[in-house]
This record gives C-alpha cells, sequence and structure tokens, in this order.
C-alpha cells in the first residue's frame, strides 16, 4: 500500500504548491490540510504559529502520511526546525527551494523579500541566502494587505496598485534583480508586483522549485510512487461558502478532488 | 466581594466597547478575552464561529463573571442565542443596542448596515430591525477588507477611499439616513466611511449603546458595583508585537490595564 505526502498550510494558499506537486509527482497519493478555521498566521506571534503547526502535522502524521511538505511561507520561516525536530518523516519547507532558485538567477547579488510579517521578523530568507551565497544582500519588507487583498479577488484593483506602490516604492529602486514572493498569496497579485517593481526584476516563488526539491528527495530516498490512480484528500479546518471559489484561484483551475471539512483542532 | 464583568471579542477591536464600558460604569471591575490567536471570526463559517465564542465564554465563565458582553458583532450576530442558552449568567450583544439607536434616529426608515461577511450573512440585524421597526428597510452589505486595513492603520489611506467606494457606492444612494457601523473595527475608518455616504446619513456604532444597555441592564438587576479601585484584566489569545499599539488605537488612548497573554485555546 502506497503512503501519501502529506502537504499541510495556515490557508489555502498552499494550494499552489499542491498543484505544482501533482504536475511533477503524478503517480503521488496526497493528504492536504489547510488550517481555514485559524488562517492568517502571518500577523501572529511565533509561539502560536509554531502550536498550530505542530497540530497540523500531528493530524497528517496520524494519517500515515510519509514525507511533510510545510506550503506556507510563514510556518516554513518561523517553526521548520521545531517540525522537523519532531516528525519521524521527513519534513520539506517553501523557503530553502525559493532561496536556492533566487541565488541561482540574481547577477547584482541583490535579492528582495516579500512576506508576511512574522516571515519577515524570522529572518529565514535572510538566513538561508546567507548560507547558499554569503556575499548577497537582502532586502525584505512585509506586506500584510497582500493576503486580504489576494483572498477578497482584488488581484489587479487601483486600490491594491496604490498599496502596492508604498509596500514596493523602495525595494524597486535599491537595484534588486530578483524579487522572491515569499507567501503563497502573492503569486496572485503578480501582475501587479511586477508592474511596481519594473521588468528588470524577476519574480520568484516557492511552488515550482519546492516541488522539485520534493521528488528529488523522494527519488534519492527512494521513496517515489507511481500509482495508476493517486488519491487527493483535499482537507480545511473551516470551509465556509466561499473557500471553494478562493481555492480554484490559487489551485488555478479545478481541485483534482472535493474539499472536506476536517475535525481539526479538537 | 465584588463579580467583574466579561467582556469578549474575537481580537481587540472590543475594546471600543470596554472604553464605553469603563467611562459608564466607573464603579466596575472586568475581564476582558479577546481572542487575537484566532481573529479575524468574520470570514469564518457558522460552526467555527460558535465554537470560538463557547470556548471564549468558558474561560469567563471560570472568572466568575457576573454578566457577559459579547462586544464583537460577528459573534453578537451569529451565535448569541447559543452562547445565552448555555451561560448561567445573562449575556449582551452589540446588535440590538446599536439597531435601538438606529430605529430611533431614522426618518426616512430606510437603515444600511455594514459588517463582516458573516454578520451579513447571518442576516441578524435585519430580524433586530424587523422586530423593533416592522415598516422600516434595510440594506446591508459586507466590508470584509475594512477589518485588515483598520489594522493595519490605514485609516485615511487613497486605498482605503477607493474600497470604501466600491463598498458603499450603493449604500450611498439608496436613500438611508442612518448607517450601522456593525463591526467594532469600523469606527476607526469613521472618517472615509462618512466622506463616502455623504453628510446626510447619521453613523451608529455599537459601543456607546451597549455599554448605556448594559448599565441600565445591571441596575434593573441590582448587581451594579461601585467599587473605589476596580479591577481591569485584559486578555488576549496571542500578543505578536504590533497588539498594544493597535490596542491603543482601538481604545482610544492608554489602555486601563496591562494586555496579558491568556493561555486559550488549550
Amino acid at each position: 500500500m502506497t503512503r501519501p505526502i502529506g502537504v499541510f498550510d495556515s490557508g489555502i494558499g498552499g494550494l499552489t504548491v499542491v498543484r505544482e506537486v501533482v504536475k511533477e509527482l503524478p503517480g503521488e497519493s496526497l493528504v492536504f490540510l489547510g488550517d481555514t478555521a485559524r488562517v492568517p498566521y502571518g500577523t501572529r506571534g511565533e509561539a502560536v504559529i509554531t502550536r498550530f503547526a505542530e497540530e497540523l502535522t500531528r493530524f497528517l502524521l496520524a494519517r500515515d502520511v510519509k514525507y511533510l511538505v510545510a506550503a506556507c511561507n510563514t510556518i516554513s520561516s518561523t517553526c521548520l526546525e521545531v517540525i522537523e525536530a519532531a516528525s519521524p518523516v521527513p519534513v520539506v519547507g517553501v523557503v530553502r527551494p525559493a532561496v536556492r532558485e533566487a541565488v541561482a538567477l540574481t547577477r547584482t547579488g541583490r535579492i528582495g523579500v516579500i512576506g508576511t510579517r512574522a516571515t519577515v521578523a524570522s529572518g529565514a530568507y535572510e538566513r538561508e541566502i546567507g548560507r547558499l551565497a554569503p556575499g548577497a544582500e537582502v532586502i525584505s519588507r512585509a506586506c500584510p494587505l497582500f493576503v486580504p487583498l489576494a483572498e477578497e479577488g482584488l488581484t489587479h484593483a487601483e486600490a491594491t496598485r496604490l498599496i502596492a506602490r508604498d509596500y514596493l516604492e523602495g525595494l524597486a529602486g535599491s537595484g534588486i534583480d530578483v524579487l522572491v514572493l515569499g507567501c503563497t498569496h502573492y503569486p496572485l497579485l503578480r501582475d501587479v508586483i511586477q508592474e511596481t517593481v519594473g521588468p528588470a526584476v524577476r519574480l520568484v516563488d516557492s511552488a515550482k522549485p519546492t516541488a522539485r526539491e520534493l521528488a528529488a528527495r523522494l527519488r534519492d530516498a527512494g521513496l517515489l510512487d507511481e500509482a495508476a490512480a493517486p488519491e487527493y484528500d483535499l482537507l480545511v479546518t473551516d470551509a465556509p461558502q466561499r473557500t471553494g471559489e478562493i481555492a480554484r484561484a490559487f489551485f488555478g483551475g479545478d481541485l483534482p478532488g472535493v474539499l472536506r471539512q476536517a475535525a481539526l483542532p479538537p
């Protein structure tokens, strides 16, 4: 019997990662758990984020997953080490894969990072970039309103342009040539962000690099599955009316399964 | 020994109500509990909101409060009856007091209501206005981005004006002469809201009417206290860095105590 990959997220932005995992690893079964009852995490303190993330991983481990993916930049930045230390199966976060891509792409050695308040406060991107490219300079900026703007569908509104200009003005003039979209929600605002920072800046998001890293790690560990009919169990802790619609926006089309409500937290 | 009043809220917007309670009832001790670890509630489903609200009230009842105040429009609209049915002490919500004031003020009999998605979906304002003023017409509109805009301090930004225009355009031309600010966050956006709906529309918020209703009810029940040195215990379930700053914005000045972190939920 094949064991599924467990993907967890503070909400449903992590479905951008699920999409790439499904494309990259079409034979793998997957359990996704999005904590829509307590989303967003990015405005909360470290201790609360850690406790919530631990609850999500315990739930997935009880489902006998073979690998965990933290498909949330806030969780990956704040408490990945805690999750890894407590987990009997390996954990992939979204920070390192995106940083690897950003470091490969930069020519100026100046890399911009945007994310939630908790992600930026953690300094995780600075640490990871410093490890992979010790000479690189990192300019980071929290963009807290991007999450609700994306969830409300204001992806191309004039108000979003004004807020983006306010957040990103300093970044645009700082000589960066790569900007890491350090939150699963931000790809929905890609057009406005690109327009604001200008065409010379390459935008990097975590979804594809994370799926590729997961594939490489599964291959190396001999854990690859090639099921003819993989199963996708898509769970959320709350499913108010608009959840399906927002989920489709993040996934970029019809989901590979029905979103069901999980009984978490207790 | 005097028993405190228990005030609970999905976050810290309810401090607008605490301020008025402290002014109206200066001899009363008070325990406030804001669920900052799981705020906002207004985007969530009814079952989750109800469960969270039940947890908050259980916590306050364990503190031996003599009266409960649901200082949150989403909770008051979604599950006040559930809380009342389960509580051994009486519960005051913020919907009825604001509706009473709105009904007293309207001349045209057309009342506007804005609130979170959950509040508007509940139909609670329509029901309450229908009870007190059967002929009145209610035009309601969800304004989901107002909460994050207020929390991020964009109370007078051009982006906020654009979003307010989008939300309130229909209301401004509908013949309403009273608009209920059906969310504790909205008074922070009062200037932009007033400018958008025009000077002929009176804005009503819940804080003062709720404090007055509580005072009247305590008096009627013989439960008034007149402590020389009332105690204020201000608790939140998470206290990331900016909490104090946002709390002062809602309270409109220095809090009557220190915000402490409570160990809830388990």
